[in-house]
């Protein structure tokens, strides 16, 4: 007999070490990620890349310029979602992603924690260093809300901030 | 002087025939791309890896699971964006890539299409013939409104979807 019970049938895994050590190693390893963001005067959603680090806490970072059409929409409506994970040789479906959703939180320049994020991200990215300076350039923390992670075709996880912290 | 008229303030350079190869390039190199969503239910936006093919009229397509929660937010909202364009080493935010502001059209299995896409599609991706007609699959056309297409540091574009047609 088939087990038709609603937990059976959803595609969404019980969140495991093995589910929180993938998400983790995927945030680690990433210097760049493409974000989600609305368009402050539309609605309609824009997907771009951006630089990708985390800060000394794990928490996601990124430097970017106020030109760029993310960063104003951004500064508009901070609700976003970056995706993390770059596939390898294969179909591009079978190889570890993480989606995560996340509050864009602007660091003023003037902070404490500007100077420790911009250490901390140069150490990363070391060619940042030619423009993290420049005034147009600002760096935003990325508050995790949740996450999916896919490890594959049939390995969906729905992860809590929590999952992914440092430690 | 200084030309402080607002058209030499703009980031954005004037569309030319290597803007639209390069656009062109991108996307008939590109195998997978991240895909901006909108929730249904939050509105928020959502960042998510899918597969990318052209059709036979260059037009972008892809093979993706209606369990995905991707497809979920596309079939209730068809407004999108695809981030196409990978980066090599160095730093991320020198390489080409270009975000296409779309809209989703599914292709329903018994349309004229669907034969032809799925033909298509399959000599760009051998791999997914393992899936392609599995029940929760379905094909998804993507009908370009407009482009930012970034070819590395100061190197931007605004395209219109006749800047990217085959030919």
């Amino acid at each position: 007999m088939i087990d038709q019970t609603p937990q059976s049938k959803s595609p969404i895994r019980e969140t495991d070490d093995g589910a929180r050590a993938l998400g983790k190693s995927l945030l680690a390893n990433a210097r760049f990620a493409a974000l989600a963001t609305v368009e402050p005067e539309t609605g309609d959603p824009l997907a771009s890349r951006i630089a990708f680090g985390l800060d000394a806490d794990a928490q996601p970072v990124s430097l970017m310029s106020r030109l760029a059409f993310h960063t104003k929409a951004l500064l508009s409506q901070p609700r976003c979602s970056l995706l993390v994970g770059e596939p390898g040789k294969g179909d591009p479906l079978a190889h570890p992603r993480i989606s995560l959703q996340a509050i864009a939180l602007p660091i003023v320049r003037t902070s404490p924690d500007h100077a420790a994020i911009r250490a901390h991200y140069l150490k990363q990215h070391p060619k940042a260093a030619l423009y993290v300076d420049f005034g147009d350039f600002l760096f935003v923390r990325f508050q995790i809300r949740s996450a999916y992670l896919n490890g594959g075709f049939g390995k969906a996880y729905v992860l809590e901030a929590s999952d992914l912290a440092a430690g």
